[in-house]
Order: C-alpha cells, then sequence, then structure tokens
C-alpha cells in the first residue's frame, strides 16, 4: 500500500538529486474517438504498486543505479489545445532543469508534440522511436492541428526530429488512404508494421531500431494501442491484431545501450480497462524504460 | 431488432411533416471530470429498443398523436468549444424549422447554451426547469465560459432565460463556497434541493414546478445525474443521494399540461454504464417528455 | 464454501420427506429481448451463500420448520417451446409428488406457464400474485403462444387461475396499445402499478393483495424485472421507474398468512448483473417465499 | 459518428448497383450454450466506427474498388428453427439478387447453413473455409437437426458443398468422442487445429486453404471463437487456446486471390464482451474479407 | 486532478496543527465472504475528488473551520490478526495525539475494535452509532475472535463501549438464530430495523439516535453494507433491502449537535464495484461525518 | 446444467474406485496483493461445463480411461495460517487413501507446502514442475513463513523435494533483488523464463522439462498468472509479458509420459475475471493434466 507514486517511488520534493522524473498529463482533449486518458495517470500508477526494485530481464535495479522520482502531476487546460500545449511544454522544460531524463504518463498523444519541444530545447533533433497502431503524421483534424493523431508531423514541421533516425513500430489498421503511407515515409518515418513482426520477430525488430537510431539522442514514444486489444483494452482508438504485451517489453529490453533522453506512454484510458490490464502492461513498459536508462557499469 | 434510431422511430427524411424532432450531439468537450458523453446519443438510442407506442402511465400514445421522428446527430467540433456552440445552435434552429420540438441526447450539459439560443430565436425567453444534482450556474472553469458547468448562466446573461419561471430540481451535494447558491439565486433560478424531495414527495415538486413555470413556454433540461449513481452509474460527475428513476420519471407525467417548447437529456456516458442501466434511465425520461408534449383532445 | 445449492440446502435425496422443493429451470428460448436467463439457476444459488437460518424480518427459523431441499434442475429442450413446456410440467408435477410446495428459479417467464399446470393438478384454480414490470398477458408473439410475454393469457384461457383472486403487482413502462390493460383486465387481473406504489405505500401494496387473493390457493410469481433496473440490472427486459429490493421483500414479509402453494422467480440473466446484485436480490425473495410458507405454532 | 452502419458505409436503398452486400442476422436460438448473439450485429456494426477507407495490409482501397452497402437485419423468427431458416434463405436469395457477394453477421453458426443454400442456388456447390474452435458438423442437439453445432454436416447432406475444396481451421478443444474426428473427415472437411498453427505459422495456413480450395468457388465462414478467449471474450462458446487476432487477420490477408463468393462471421455475443475487443476483431475480419473481394487491376 | 489525497486534502506533513485525520486501514484478513476491502482506502480516496469545500446540506465549509488532514495509511499485518489489530490501535493512539478527531477508511470492520480501544484511552467509554446490515455482535468464527462480524461484542467485553448509548442502524438479513438478537440486546444495542426506517423515515431515524445517545461522547461506524447492493454493489456481505445512499446521507447530517468524537467508514470492497458507486458513496458519507464533526459558530 | 462439479464429472461418494479426485481448495488468506481465490474452486467448476469426454490433442478420452471424481472442496480456516495448512494436509492425505492422483483448484498458492506435504507422505521427494511468473521462493513476508510468496521454500526445507528435478517455466516481472534467483537456484530450481520461451517454443520447453524431471515422481503447480493477464485477469497478483494460454496447454499436453502423481491449479480470482476467460482458461489447464495422467495402452 502507502503513497500512490509510481511504483512507490518517491516524491520530487523529497529527494535532492534526479536522474529521472516520472510524470503525468492528466489531459485527453484532443483525441478523436474514445477519450478517458486524462485518468491514465492515476490509474498506471496504481497499477505499478507490484513493481519491485530489480530487474532480471535487463538485470539491473534502476532505482538504485539512478535517482528516480515521481513528480506528480502536469496540469494542462483541458478547453484550449495550445494553451494546453504550452502548459505541458512548460513543465517538462522546468523538471528537464531538475531531472536528466523524463518519462511521461499520458494522457492523449497530443501531448507528445509539447514534450518533443522540450527535448529539443535540451538536446537539438532527436531521433523517435515510435509504437503505435497509427501513423500518428495525419494533418489536421476538425481543423485542429494538434490532436492526437497529428504530433509527429507537427514535430517534423518544427525541426525537433532527427528524421533519420525515426521510425514507427506496430503500424496496423485500416488508413483514410495510400498517401497517408507516402505523405509519413516523406517525413523520414520507418514503418515496422504489425505484421512484419511476425517475420522477424522481436530481436529483428531491435536491429531495425538499433540500426535507424544508431548513436542519436532517442525519444521514445509509446502508445499503448501498439498491443492488441486483448492486452490493452483500455485505450481510445484500438485496432485488432496488435503486438503482445511480451513482444513489446522484450524490444523495449533491447534498449539498453540506445542514447534515451526520454519517453512517454500514452493513451491509457481506464474506463475501458479491467482487471488492471492495460494500466500493468504500461507500467512494466515505464518499468523497462527507465531499466533501459540506468546507467551500467 | 432494426435501425437503431430512438425508439424505431422513422429517420427525419422518411416523413414530410414533423412535430417533434429527436436529434442526439456526440458532444463532450467541455466536461470537468470524467468524458465519455460523446457516446451517449447511440447508447441511448440502442437502449430505447423496448419503448412501446402507449404510454400507459400518461395515457396517450406518444407516437401516433404528433409526428416524432429521429433527426440523426448534429456534429460539433471536438476541438474548438465556440465553434462547437456555433454548430449546435445552426444544427438545432435547422431542425425547429422543420420540427415543431427538438427533444436532444447529448452530450454534455454545454450543448444546453447553443440550444437555449436556439429556443429563444423561436419563442423568446423561455422557463427553464432543470433537473440535475449540480447548478451549472458557474461562471468559467480554466478560463472557458462555455463548458458543463456554465451554461445557464451564460444563457441568462443573454437574456435567453425568462427568469422568473426557471428552477432547478434535484441539486445536492458539495459546492465551492456558500456564495454558489447566492448568485445562482441572483439569477433568478429556484431550487428543489434532493433532500427536499423526501419532504415533499413527487407531487410536491411537480406543485413547486407548476407553480414556477405557469404559462410560460417551458424548457425541460435533463442532466440524468440528478438521477443517483445507483440508477445511472454512467455519468461524468455522478454525486451520491440522487433520485430514483421512479421519481423523475413520475415528475415528469406531470408535465401534460405545461407549454413544453423543447428538452434535453445530457450526460449520459455509456463507458460507466453497465447493462444499460442509465441507457434506459435517459430512453424513458425522453419518452415520458415525449409524451408530455403529445397533444391531448 | 460447500456444494452449490440453494442456501446450502440439503439436495432431495439426502432426505425422506420434504416440504418444500426448491428446483431451477434453465431455460430462456421464449425471450423476446436480451437471453441468459437460462443461467438464472446456478447464478441465483452461487448467490444465496450468505443466507442463514434465521429470519427475524418474519420471525421464523424456516428451514426448521419445514423440511426444505434443493431439487437440482428440470432440463427442458432449448429449441423446441412445446417440449420444453411439458418437459417443465413433468418436472414440477414429479416433484409435487414429494413435496408439498415447489418454488422454481427460472429461467425465463415462459415456465410460469407449465409450473401452473402443475399446480392447478393439485390444487384446481389458483390465485396468482404476479410480481412484473410486464403484463405477460399477450396473446402471441412471431406467432408463438408460449412465450415470455403470454404465460398468464395461456394460463386463464386453461382454466388455470382463479381470476377472481388475480393480481399484477409493480407493472410500468410503455405498452403496445391501450387495449393491452383492457383486455388484461377482461382475463380477471387487478394491476397495482409501480407509481401506485408511491402512494400507498408496501402495506398498502399487502392489503391490496390480502383483499384480492383472500382464501384462495396463492401461487406467487415474481418476475425480477418488477425490481428498477438499478436493483436488477441482470435481467432481460429491464423498465426504469421500478420497485426497490426494499419495497419488495416487504411486501412478501406479509405473506405468511396467506395460503401459498408454490412460487417463481424469474428473468434473471446473469450476464448482465454485477457484484451479484440481481442474484442476492433474487435469493432473498425466494428466502422471503419460503419463509412465508413456513408453518407458524 | 453518424449512423450506425457497418463501417460507416451506405444503406443499400441509398445506391444503385452493389457489389458487396453486408447484412446481420440477429438471432441466436440456436445456441447451446451462451447465448445472445442476437446483438451480435449491432455491436459489430457500433464496433466498426473506426474503419477507414484504404486497407495497407491488402494495399487496396475496398470500398472504392466495388460498392459495398450496408443491407440491413434479416429478421427471423426466434421460436421456431425451421421457420427462421427459411427466413434466413429467403433474405440472403434477395440480397444476391441485388448484390454480387453477401457478408453476413451474426447470429449463431446456425445461420450458416440457410446461408450455404442461397450461395448453392447460384454457385452450386461451394468449398468452405471455416474458420473454428468447433467442427460444427455435429448431427443433432436435443433431436433438433438446425442448430448451431451442425450446419455444415447438414450442408454437405444437401450437397450444398464441394467436399474436395472444405477444410477448418482453428480446431481445438475437446470433443464427445473419437468419431466426431472420423465422421467429420467422412464429411470431406480437412482440418488444420490450433496447435498445427504453431507448427506451420500462418502462411503456412493460407497454403493449406489454397492447396485445397483451388480455383472452385470459396464461401468463408468465421465463428469468432476461432480466437482465443483473450481476443474473443464476447462469444457462446470459449475455449482456451486459440488464434490471436494478428494470426486470422493475416490469413485473411492472403484471401485476395481466392475465388470468394461469399461469408459470414458469426458468434459475436456483446454481453460478454468488454471495451468492444471482440466487436472490433470481428469489424476487422469483415474488413479483410471485403478488401479481399476487392478486384485488383 | 493532483494527489489522491482524500477530497484533495493536504498530506498530514504538511500543516502544523491538526483537527481531524483521515486515515485508511488497507486491511482485509478478517472478512468472512468477499475480500477486497484491504483498497477501500485508495479507492475511496481516488472516488473523493469531487468533493468541494462547502457543504450546503450542512451549511457549513467543513474544511476551513477545522483542519482536516489526509494521514496516510497505517500498515497491518495481513497474516496474523492479533497483530494487525495491535498495529491499527498504535496507530490510531499516534494520530490522535495529533488530531483532536480520526476518521478511518476501511479495510474491513475488524479494525472497528482497535479503533475503539484507542478512542476510549482517549475518551472513556464511548457511545456507538452503528450503521450496518449486520449486527457484528457474533462471539466467533472458525475459532477466530476479532472477525469482522465480531468488534462490537468484543468492545463491549472489554468496556469500551458506553451500551445506554449504542445503536444500530440498517439492520436487515437472515440471522443464524433468533438468539442473535437477544444477545444483541443484552450487550445493550438498540436496533433500527432498515424496514422501520420505511416507517419513521430518516427524521425518526435521527431522533432514535438522539434519544439514544445524548450527550455521550460518540462513534460513528458505517459499514457501507448498510446501503442497499444497488448503492453499494462495492462490498463483501451485501444484503438486499438496505437503505439508500439519500436516506443515509440525511441521517448523517443530523448529527452536528451530536458529540462526535471518531468515525469509520469500512468495508468497501472495488473489485465489486463498478462506476465508483460505492466508493462515491462512501465519501460521501465521510464528507457530512467531518462536516458534522465542524464547529459552528 | 446440471451439478457444478467440475467437467459434470461425478461426485465422490456416487463411485466406488478413484483414479484422480479432483478437489477445491477455496482458501486465500496468504495472498500479498488481490485476495479472492477463495472463489476460484466454484469459479473454475463453473467454468468447466463445456469440457467433454475425448481430448483430441492427447487422443485420449481422459475419463473413461481413468475414474476420475470431485471429491468437493477441503475447508481451510481463513484465519490462522498453520491451522489452514494442518486442515489442508489432513484434506490431502484423506483424499489420497481414496484416489490414487489428487488434482486441486486453489486458492492461492499457500496450498502447495501442504499439498506437498501430502505427496511426499505418499510418493517421498517429488520433483515439482512449477508453471508461474513468480518464483515463490521467498523466505518470509511481514514475518509469515507459509505465504503464496513462499510454499517450494518451505518444501524444500522440509525435504519435501528432489531438487534436482524440479524447475521453474514461465519466470518474468521485476524482482526484490538479484539475490532472489541466486537463492532460488541454491534451493535446486532451474528456471526458464518467459523470455526464454520465445527462443525455444513450446517443444523446447517440453524438452527442458523432461530432460529436468526425467523418471521421478513430478507434482505440477500451475499458477494462472504464469499466463499473461490478457489470458488470465481473474488473478491476484498479474505481471504483463507472459505465456499465452495456448503455449501452456501445449506443453502440459506433452506430459502424457511423465510419472504424474499429483497438480495443482491455483490463484484464480474471479473478482478480476470477465466473460470467464481466466476459468475456461483454468479448467482447460486441469482437463490437459487428467488426460496427461491417462493411462495409454
Amino acid at each position: 500500500m502507502g503513497p500512490a507514486t509510481f511504483a512507490r517511488l518517491p516524491q520530487i520534493d523529497e529527494v535532492s538529486d534526479v536522474d529521472v522524473a516520472v510524470t503525468g498529463v492528466p489531459y485527453d482533449s484532443a483525441v478523436t474517438y474514445r477519450p478517458g486518458a486524462r485518468f491514465g495517470p492515476s490509474h498506471v500508477r496504481e497499477s505499478s504498486r507490484l513493481l519491485r526494485p530489480y530487474n532480471p530481464a535487463q538485470d539491473v535495479s534502476p532505482f538504485s543505479r539512478q535517482q528516480v522520482v515521481d513528480a506528480g502531476d502536469i496540469v494542462a487546460n483541458p478547453f484550449f489545445l495550445d494553451e494546453a500545449a504550452a502548459q505541458v511544454e512548460t513543465g517538462a522544460r522546468d523538471l528537464l532543469e531538475r531531472a536528466g531524463r523524463l518519462v511521461t504518463i499520458g494522457g492523449d498523444h497530443a501531448i507528445a508534440l509539447p514534450l518533443l519541444r522540450a527535448m529539443h530545447a535540451q538536446h537539438g533533433p532527436v531521433a523517435v522511436v515510435h509504437f503505435d497502431a497509427h501513423l500518428d503524421t495525419w494533418d489536421t483534424y476538425f481543423g485542429a492541428r494538434n490532436t492526437h493523431g497529428t504530433p509527429f508531423r507537427r514535430a517534423q514541421e518544427e525541426g525537433l526530429l532527427d528524421a533519420e533516425g525515426c521510425l514507427h513500430v506496430g503500424i496496423r489498421g485500416p488508413l483514410y488512404s495510400g498517401q497517408d503511407l507516402i505523405q509519413d515515409a516523406a517525413l523520414g518515418f520507418q514503418v515496422v508494421t504489425s505484421d512484419e513482426l511476425d517475420d522477424i520477430g522481436t530481436k529483428g525488430v531491435i536491429e531495425r531500431i538499433r540500426a535507424r537510431v544508431e548513436e542519436r539522442p532517442v525519444y521514445v514514444s509509446v502508445d499503448i494501442d501498439v498491443l492488441d486489444p486483448a492486452f490493452a483494452p483500455g485505450t481510445g482508438t484500438p485496432e485488432a491484431g496488435g503486438m503482445t504485451s511480451r513482444e513489446l517489453l522484450r524490444v523495449l529490453r533491447g534498449f539498453a545501450d540506445l542514447a534515451l533522453v526520454g519517453a512517454d506512454v500514452v493513451e491509457v484510458s481506464p474506463a475501458y480497462d479491467h482487471a488492471q490490464v492495460t494500466g500493468i502492461a504500461a507500467s512494466h513498459v515505464i518499468y523497462e524504460l527507465i531499466s533501459a536508462m540506468a546507467p551500467r557499469d
């Protein structure tokens, strides 16, 4: 039991030096189908109670090799998309002044844009490894440019991305047109579809990712709908035919030697979850990401 | 089975003359707690399949004494509150040109403001009988003036209401301060709290309403959270201690001799519903309202 | 824990003399909306584990004043309505040769007809006290004469009922036409609507029932949808505005001096239940009925 | 939002020429365990809102290369199995006069027999590719010959099948006896069990299917319980150890060069679904089947 | 959003002087049926987010008239009942040294005994107003003397209670024997049954309570199963026929002039809750209790 | 339908000779996170209704090649861990006098220790094949030595295990420290992690198991959380990234030539299950284990 911080980590004000800050953004005003991701941060925290200090899969104790804290939530205005983006960016910048790395629990995927702005301010253009059923490189939706389907197009337009290092993993499901893929490729993204995963396996995916990002600073963005709805029912735009949680975790376990600068896990919508299946998967995803960030000897 | 119109009514394009149009507004961008009312219209329609043509409680056949149709949904931009309000108002005005009365399935309570604008354009100031756990006369929220907590303050400011005829029924639960009630009264609203209902009964409530609205044109706005969470779990801002559905339906059955000009039933959030308990309650509420609108000999 | 008999009662083969037999009919082929009542018997038994031997509300120990057993289930053919009816009648007649009284857990309401046939064979015409949202005196449905909406019309046509002693309690919701009520009255039924309950209270309902049935042999048929969906979400044709379980139980507690010959509790559909709310209500209804059957000094 | 047609397709009366008609059969009177598939068509339609026009997995725009419509539901008598079968057959024949191909959303699997009768009337004997946990070639159940466990035996007896081209995919779970498999083989069916899938992979399954059906006219019948209960909890007779939705979709993506004449997706039972997991899987299955039907250049 | 303290109150270490401390006891090892109340404290806190500062029903601002804090949880050993009791008592005594009054969120009802020990240490014998479906004055269960069915017998034996001032409210449901009531009365408890509530109303209940407790120091213990399962599905030993949340809240609103020294709200079991119906009811119960504790001018 | 024994098997008192007895232990007082496994036995039995007599995967009729019965439940004191252990051991010893083999449905994993004591009394040290996400070889928890996380350490200390033949399968998730693995290995256990399964496949796992247990008497202990939460949401300490039910069943199908002496399937917690997904998986696991125990010609 105890306070509902992520993995029972200390709160940010309880420690002096911070290596990794976990924060939440309870915001879902930019979704196009099922809302509810505003309750994602508290649900994922509540679902993280069983996480323990040693990660045998990566053979590392992620919380002792680095100071990890729960930094609470960044409040974002639910009624004005642009103001919300500014608030998330400010909140992220503030945290990045105190913590070397930031792991954010969404919230919907629109928060990736202001997070990338904050990342860019520190690291310059970053390679994005994007796990998702969807490309999220659409242009606008209902006239809005900052929705959960558009963050990576905006990010690329703003020069936040090192496009040579970006790729999507787990893409599947219907699109508006074949142009979606062409435009996405033009933005610089490579794609590893969910179907390809069957052919190349998790090891093949890791190789594809490593070959793509190389030594670049890497930002990992995980839309939980990259998992099949069986593994992540609690999300906003589910698509059949996704990854298993075992596959996703295994891929992330291969990230220890990447130059990770930050990450987000978004689109957990608890009203559609049951038995914390989605929340637990998301908390394990975050745990593997933090483990991969931990320094090795 | 058959097409999922409300109560299996014909679609608006299948008939020539229309007395009452039922429409949906799948919009929930103005909520402050649990979202999901965007799926309210389809859920209430799906939950209305068991409604039949004769209403013994009011001794009227609501669909044969007047032409009632399902007019489909009014699309509202989920990302810009003001544009959404304009779209709802336009959609409602268009329908009111074809139908004498409009019954709207929300969506969140913010849609009441544009609906009242459309009502006012036809009828001038209207008396509002407002069933809700909450006053919904707050001023702003996160700087936004058109949220689901503010429609009746805006409506009063715009002169849409005949304040002498307005009252809230079912109010309960904590407020920000005692000023909330004072400001609400200053706007002209009377209040029948949920507790008072215990003392005066449903007949007493009907009398209070009749004494208040008298001969005025009446708009009925039902936030489904006026019901106790046991009767309406599927809603966004539930408050314990509410009305039973038997009480609410019985009050509405006393409205046959009011000058009803329109109504809405809002804040049905299906992700929190189970076994269609909330959806069925909402569909019966609409059925009683349409029955009350039916002409008698 | 222990074997899943109703209220942990002995199985019928474990005792020699039987006063009251509880049986299940896992049959739902005659429903018109949500199916699932075939799982009613096992769900109600599972939900009856907390029942204990002494009933303070009736000041009686129902299981020590009379031998009550669980007689298991009567199997009915799910594919042929008439064969199913014959099987239920045969099963009930067999049990009535061993047990003075029979309490049946449905299954859908169509089973009331063969049960009344078996009752009539022993007792002649019986008074039926029928708790339900619906009249269940419709004529046919899809050409079928033995559905869950028709048992009491068939029973009356067959002379199974002492119509002077019959009444419905809890009726509410829309009908096909005003003729439904007229035809129902012509069959001899009185009606206490759900709305009337507000006016006369549970004591008034008991008086109405007593005045109606007098000294006649009484069969009690409880469609669990007489309860509001908040109290019985797990049922097939829910109607808003029903009785509370406290009201229903209190009415039944007034039956100790009626000449009860049998009872059924039908239409519990577990797939729509949650937290056993409906199952527990049904098990308490049965417990009060068995308590009312118990001899007093 | 908008009207709840499959994939927001036009209704059949809104277009003149039809290539593929999607219809629903809200019928579940022939099930042996959990009912509820009568609500399958509306649930699958509701779950298909996220489908979009371009299918990258098959590189085709299924709705622009052919005219696809939603033809509404075929009503079938829930109380008489044979009359229901006749109604489904008549409904299917009528639609096949207007549409080249028919894709049916069940309903339970008993509807496959009348659908195959209608197919046979147009195409003569067809090869059936049958995805299911169960053989569905039992003889009778409770004396009934047309249940959800018997359609393919009846179809073979009636000469509707080109047995040389038939096979089951995904079979698993206990049987009544070893004779079940022997009799099934005698009817001409080949079997690819769920376990074999592990060995030969989705590509191996596609090869097995192609080698079996060759150039024959092919009818695809998908019982959603071919998926593991994790991927399709909302079904009537779930068996552990099934396919993943990724596997099933991938197999279907290999059907573009088969001579598809029709398909059904049956046994979706929404009361047991959660978060639309089953409904979404079923809607994607239909989408892949319609995509495979689309003409290529 | 923000930290998940009860009603977003400050944590105990953030303030200097404390009038009322809210604490949780995540312990359910003493239950006899459904476990899960160990998650009650976090669930009730999560369900309390909508509580606001002003309580119109009591016309008081409970958090500004007195310093109220969230004191976090008291950890109790899940494996040894006696050690757990000692831990709860120690934790409560520690808090009572800092806070004048303690409001505890259970956890199961066994925690009432150590809480009463701590109360007694400060106030001497207290009057207990006990809302519950069950008497909780059984002697032992499975040989254990400190279970959730025995706290008030133990408390009386230890002299913790001023028996002249004790009463149960909401009692209903079957007992083991008529002796249960006789023994309970011998311990000094009066009983207001759920049925009596129908006759005397909430005002009558308040009068009964006031007449019983008079000027004595009062401890209020609310087992959430005093509510009907419709209003509190998320509990361990539900009994049909209970209070509505409106009735319970109204009774509590009459406690402002009682000499309240502490309170608990127990037996909230989230795994059986849905849409936070039980959690919200419990959070409102606590809110009314804290409001009643607030000093008036 | 019929009596709720496992797979509709006869009760133990209905037959004279018994080869395999299936028993339940409705006990969950030794869990550290989500309780509820006390309802596991009735839930798994209810979920086993679809099991049929012939197992094609193993080509055996498990109930005709050996007499299998349902022996009902062993009652264990929920309040005293040691007394409960003694009761389970006694119950198991009694059954082993009548039945050659025992298959136990938990209950939580703490019951494995007394079951192994009973096994040891008959067979001497046994090889344990342990499917689980967790090692369950911790030392103490809250000072208790017999919890659901400690049975195999205790068993080894007591000499109940033939450590040369023991291994864990499916291990994954965070640990307290790297020492956990070292101590576990020191106890004699080998580990096949969930990740390794991806590399060696189900056939590789079977080979690893066979090579380990050789001709030793084998006890199989299946914690249902070895499955991924998608396949077994209804459990107490879920960990993302687990086995699929297809994998687990396939491994068990390779056990026919092992010297199986007993088995348990534990940690099914129905309150977190939906649509019986977990219950069905557990019932199939038991079915495969009993099939593997059946003698071949």
